[in-house]
């Protein structure tokens, strides 16, 4: 449990009172408990109301709301405020001013604005979290510290940079590792002396869109950006764990955003929390994999779900409502897959700023009788029966995708084969087929231990780190399917290529070479030929983007190119290594072919469906105890029966007995338990 | 009169003698002669001619040029010449150079080019004022005052964030006030000092595309950018007058340009003169709004064409030729709607520089015996026919459509709910409706008086300005019927929303309540559903952009959605109020359904077309004295009948009398008078 | 020949060894040779590996790598390695860092990087290429010298500043003359003093995307952009030519590159080498007509093809491989158009940084068991069997092309009449129409000497500068065949309109007057109607882009435009002076047109195919002393039958008799040879 003060499922959100009259606060409370709220995120963004200068505090606006609220039952998600600096700050103290990616200095605005490496900006947020922690460490309301906000953005100052050189010596020892690592003597730029390293942005080696001359350097700029921010979050922690060592610690993360390595941040947060905020057009498995990505941050964890809209968000091109019954459904597909809470962003919504048209629980019209309203409050009476039974369940799976940042940045650095080549999708293609075949997938770091898994899957990993070619040949001697595909094995951490053929340490354990590798222009296609019937593969599916040409080294062809003149070349390949197989898959298939492809190797190795598979609905089962949880999710705009096999079930939520098919409303939801089977 | 010096349709246009030889000077006046050219600007470009550094005056060419039009016929319209700074002031006096939208300090070239705030630059251009004033004063041949030219453009320099604070003291007082009307509790950005706000740009709190982080910075940014460049304009103003108190003084604006509030800047010109260059897909009911829009901004004063061109333009991506007989078409249009004159940029075409391909009375090959020529010729001799008839006639109309640019900066500064929302466009669809039915509409401020207008149309009016909603219930109260949309009445001056419901201020006004409002996607549509035939009007009509989902308080609901969660929920509604009507159309419906709207709206007030709608045809009504005098502009490629009821006229332009029809050739003009009806 | 050192087709590359260990270099000594590889090119990006500092040089391992090929068989194409500074230059000397065009002061970082007019840059790579020089004088291996890499790019620093102003001084004497040569009365920009000019870029008189305020400033510092770059190259090329006068000295250009005139750069070089990147869909006839141009530069001289990619690229968006035959027939289309020479970027693949997935001879798998290999190998022997037959031959051509990168800058620069003017596709347009009839082309400046030539043809001449028009007089007068086309003699060299009526001078050659030119929206054609059918030329044809207004002031008028105001107007003129004949082309015809037209004026002339056309076949022809070699490319997908007439050929490649026909393989090649006729 997150927390044992509060043994339920939270639900509540950010909460601003600072700006609002006193006349409001009593209304809000009134409404928050109609709502069925008991936990509020305050203090996220009152730097400049708590420190009107270097040396002055002022906390007792805080100490009244804290107090105020919990005397109403609702307990405290407590912000550090440091999410951005004040103004007079960005005018004392220039050095918190980033440098951006253009190389100007910027000015007082915004948020996400302080540069990571500033004296100033470490010296006072983590002085903020101190006095903070000091104040409130034995508040009965507080119940977890939230560090910050939504941490990102890279800085290119001069503070940075000589932060970089002494990462840089601290990483590399000496120059000439240094030197060999970026491969320096390609286009003369051999380092002499490290005041010579510069940022890697528009001004040097990097352009828009990722491109960059040098990989070395930008790849060790993403990590040290990523640690000079965690570091940030870091030195806020140990303030607040030698004041309150026992109350959890947070940052709220933002699912698959680029920037940040999140499984290195998850090691120092006591527990994951996001947030969720897909578009109209968003696909449902993208959303299912990223809480799924969210969870496998703290391998299996339960996590936060920190924010989400109740209706329309304000910084898309357009922002639809969410439909009825859309946010219960949204807010139930996170618990499905692992979230122990429900909050919002935001509990009231503020007159004034760029943030005033994002729904809120509270809306401008400022009482209850709205629809938004009503679907939070009946949210909330719902979670409140739904108790603590949910808390702690885990998700099992025997299938783990892998997904990597460093890989991630690594195959977005790259300078060719194509443009077209967008890592996440790719991990998304195999996520949605196990997805829409109602087989549970974990996303896992590629250092996680892997012997809970039958299969795991690597969509193009790129970049091969020490040691995990032979700990990929374990597990498949072991009897584990390790399924790849092309643009594998490429390079190593420092991506510099593995010489001596394509997927390089990966070569034995896959069984093939991969001597060339062609990209195909975004109105070209290939085909996938089997070689013959597998399950229900048979024929031809269409493959796209890029199409490596390999040749077996005693891998089984499964299928073969149609087309180009690389026609019969092996497409899919099996080797059989140990007790496993390693699988190669050398293209971009479509999805039905993945959909059979997965399909195929799950019914192999005994992995089966939680329910029969039916268009438009989501399944996910959570574990507790002896007790399995299955939330059943209709994402169709009509009524669905779902088929429930032989097994009976309580509903949770109505407390009805059912068997053989449940009926679930349109954007409805069921949760079904039953003995875990 | 515009001045009574010229008691005719001024004709003529913008003159550069100084880039020219001697020798062109008199080849140029035997062909202004033969054209019928009365008028030419001089000086628009001659700032460093006139001053080669900080203590030297040059005027003797202008001397020159004055005695010798003034000889020949033609009067002066004199700029100020301090549209562009010379070279030597930039690089002397480093002030003058602006620092863009993206922080970089700019260096010499171009033009609009000046810091609004530069002391140097106000300290010389209203010296140079000053000077020309004084000296041409009693010149016989000075018939009106052009400061500078075609203002606009922002600047983001440490003068413009001086002044700026300056301004902000002036109009909040003191810094709470300023926190509290920019909400900057939000992100925390409290100041506590005036020296920490700085201006609004790409390095602080603005992102291209008019998107910002705070609305309230924003907002006030763009007043004071446009209050600055006034000022320019009046330091320059003020100079004249006190040497020629009645020389009139303008200065050319550009119509629907987004970055000046142009109702503010015309209360300090004694006349309206703007430059008029659509783009051969430029609807032409645009035009007329856009002319329409230039004589409200007086309330209906004739106003100048300041500029157009005789055939083709150079800034365009595809600078097509205007067809034969279309330059006369489109100067009619201005005549027709409110101009005293019709002037031409430029009189000769240069030879270097990036306007030598835009088109010239005089072309490059010099002689008359040019398509171009020609018709500047024919028409020449057409104004010189209507003599003074038409000046000082007026445009009568019962109708007013609201333009506000402030609210306009509002809407373009919000963050959702839609990108899609244009606010120009939005006037234009009702300026449109009415065009169509050939009923003549006024463009007016929100602060206009209203008593003249039966019918008063507001469209997307976000902001309302205190006493609006207060005069408006006065209106509607007394009989007027007024119509506003969707997003209409949210938020106050400040862009602060008002509490208690949209829309705000507006509602009891319009007896409904907005609960919520759904942004489309770009192919999404929804449709307004009549709840019974009214008029021309029946059945369903497509919807788009923004939704908003209402409630009847009172109001009548004459049309509902079709589709989605809210089919069934009010589009439009009418509010009986006093003795008058206030209608809400809660969506931005399509042109057939604000045809009928408009013509269902009209009739019910008794307010009919000028002549029967015949497509493609334009009709505008100017009144002097008795007489009517009806702009018949045939926009179609082939001669086009048009009905004239009941009523006998006079061909202004041929001396014939016509009857029941008059014909109308391809890209012809008749104007038809007889007395006022 | 080039070096008659190696008296055979050069073939081989560029080649890195420095990047490797020693273990690689007797590997890639074995394999070069296995290849016939004869030529290396060393050095290009060593500069920070040779001086480590100011005052320090290091060429142990250039001297090791030079002896250790020469020993081999393998010449060496020494580069000066200046093409990219050194990281301790740039920090101790940061006058070697560029201005960009956006006014940022760049910092350490990729390539093309330093200012040529910095004093650091100057001395320092000029004293490179003296020490090169001095210390490889003698050495027996040394074959060409390859002075930097890839000039190009423009900068905009203080430095530039300086010497662009007095680049100016020298040019034109006076600011009085640069005053009326730029015009700067528009606008008033007049200069009263040298400093007071800025370079033009985008914080002055520029935008991106060749857009200015004032041409002649932005035409101007493109000349002395280009020759500040020519005169970094010199400085090098004098040092070396101190040392090794008889060994030729070469740079890489890059075809049609925009930014410098390659023509005057030429004049410096004894042999033009060039890089040939197309893309998979770079139209083949394009590839054919930048050979020419580089054939051009130098009046016809054999060039060098210095890079090509063996396989595949790395910087394009999709980087597809080079199909099976591609790189030979690719290779083949070189020489056929005058290169002796046939070379690769690179010989082996680098492990690191932005190019590692560019193609190579030795891939990163490191054997010669590829394909790519196998193909690179296949050639090497048969450039070997053709020994030096083919060294010197030269192309002859009846018809000129004339190309002109002043003219190109001017016509990009132009603000107006349209955007949709691309120079240089409209020269292809005509080269292409040629092409396709097998009739030989060479590309040539219009300072060229016409008398061996037929026809000469100079599409958008739109600048003219002096005696250009007297020498076309000339040309046409004694019987030649001059085309021209819309946007023609309108502007001196300066960019300044010929008063008088376009196209200026060349209007009495012409023998017609354009009054207007029209432009065309991108979706909107007129047609070129045959007043009487012409050869296979008779109906109707579409034109697009610009239409000039022409009249016949003694031309015969041959079509006349379909559609629009002008229709009926001449589209299509010939003018007879003196014994030849003057065409005007009035607007951009499309391809059936012009191949009709080309074709009629190719017989009228008695110019005939090299070979009968056959779709998809490029034929050329170069000429040894009596000896004439056609080459027959296949660039189609299947085996294609070609007709030789009557002649018999021998076919070089496999030394058989060929008569009647050929059958050359999908993508193949046949070089024929037989005595000239």
């Amino acid at each position: 449990m997150i927390n044992d003060k509060l043994p339920k499922i939270w639900y509540g959100g950010d909460y601003n009172p600072e700006q609002w009259d006193e006349a409001f606060w009593s209304e809000d409370v009134r409404m928050f408990k109609l709502a069925g709220i008991n936990v509020a995120t305050l203090n996220v963004f009152s730097w400049a109301l708590n420190q009107p200068d270097e040396n002055t505090y002022n906390f007792e606006w805080l100490d009244e709301q804290m107090d105020r609220l919990y005397r109403n039952g609702i307990y405290i998600c407590l912000a550090t405020s440091t999410g951005a600096h004040p103004a007079w700050m960005a005018k004392r103290h220039p050095d918190v001013l980033r440098v951006d990616f253009y190389g100007r200095k910027r000015a007082f605005g915004g948020r996400h604005n302080s540069c990571p490496n500033s004296p100033a900006y470490r010296k006072y947020s983590s002085r903020m979290a101190d006095k903070l922690a000091e104040r409130y460490k034995d508040h009965p309301g507080l119940l977890i510290w939230h560090v910050s906000n939504e941490y990102g953005g890279y800085c290119y100052c001069e503070s940075c940079a000589e932060s970089f050189r002494r990462w840089l010596q601290s990483r590399y020892g000496s120059l000439d590792k240094l030197n060999k690592a970026w491969n320096t003597r390609f286009w003369g730029h051999t380092f002499y002396d490290w005041d010579e390293i510069v940022p890697p942005n528009d001004l040097s080696e990097e352009r828009e869109g990722n491109r960059t001359y040098f990989q070395g350097i930008s790849l060790d700029y993403r990590r040290f950006q990523s640690a000079s921010l965690l570091e940030c979050y870091k030195l806020e922690h140990d303030q607040i764990k030698k004041h309150t060592p026992t109350i959890p610690v947070t940052t709220n993360l933002m699912g698959t955003y680029p920037e940040l390595d999140y499984f290195a941040w998850a090691k120092e947060m006591d527990v994951v929390s996001w947030d969720n905020y897909p578009r109209l057009n968003t696909p449902v498995s993208y959303t299912a994999m990223v809480h799924d990505l969210m969870r496998g941050l703290k391998s299996g964890q339960p996590f936060i779900l920190m924010e989400q809209t109740p209706s329309q968000q304000n910084w898309q091109p357009y922002n639809s409502l969410k439909r009825p019954g859309v946010m219960r459904l949204w807010s139930y597909q996170a618990v499905a897959r692992g979230a122990d809470t429900v909050m919002f962003f935001q509990l009231r919504r503020s007159i004034g700023a760029c943030e005033k048209y994002h729904g809120a629980v509270i809306e401008h019209v400022g009482h209850e009788h709205t629809r938004v309203f009503r679907e939070c409050a009946e949210l909330g009476i719902e979670l409140e029966q739904l108790s603590d039974k949910l808390l702690d369940s885990r998700v099992e799976s025997k299938v783990a995708i892998m997904f990597d940042w460093e890989n991630r940045w690594a195959v977005e650095l790259s300078s060719g084969p194509t443009v077209s080549l967008n890592y996440v999708d790719e991990v998304h293609k195999y996520y949605d087929a196990l997805y829409q075949l109602n087989i549970q997938a974990d996303m896992i770091c590629v250092e996680e231990e892997l012997s809970k898994y039958d299969v795991v899957i690597a969509p193009v990993l790129y970049m091969i780190k020490p040691g995990f070619a032979e700990k990929m040949e374990a597990f498949v001697r072991g009897g584990g399917t390790f399924i790849t595909t092309f643009f594998s094995g490429i390079v190593n951490e420092h991506d510099l290529v593995t010489l001596g053929g394509y997927p390089g340490k990966l070569r034995s354990l896959l069984g093939i070479w991969a001597e060339e590798i062609d990209a195909l222009y975004p109105d070209q296609k290939n085909e996938i030929v089997l070689t013959q019937p597998w399950g229900s593969l048979h024929g031809t599916y269409a493959c796209q983007i890029l199409c490596d040409l390999i040749h077996s080294e005693g891998a089984e062809i499964k299928a073969v190119y149609g087309s180009d003149f690389y026609k019969g070349m092996p497409a899919i390949t099996v080797n059989r290594f140990g007790s496993g197989e390693a699988w190669y898959v050398a293209t971009s298939p479509d999805s039905a072919f993945l959909a059979g492809f997965m399909s195929n190797i799950c019914e192999s190795k005994g992995i089966k469906p939680l329910l029969p598979y039916q268009k438009g609905v989501e399944v996910s089962k959570r574990i507790k105890e002896d007790i399995s949880y299955y939330f059943v999710l209709n994402h169709n705009q009509e009524p669905t029966e779902v088929g429930l096999g032989n097994e009976q079930f309580i509903n949770e939520l109505s407390g009805e007995v059912v068997e053989n098919t449940v009926i679930v409303p349109a954007n409805g939801v069921s949760i079904l338990s039953n003995k875990k089977s």
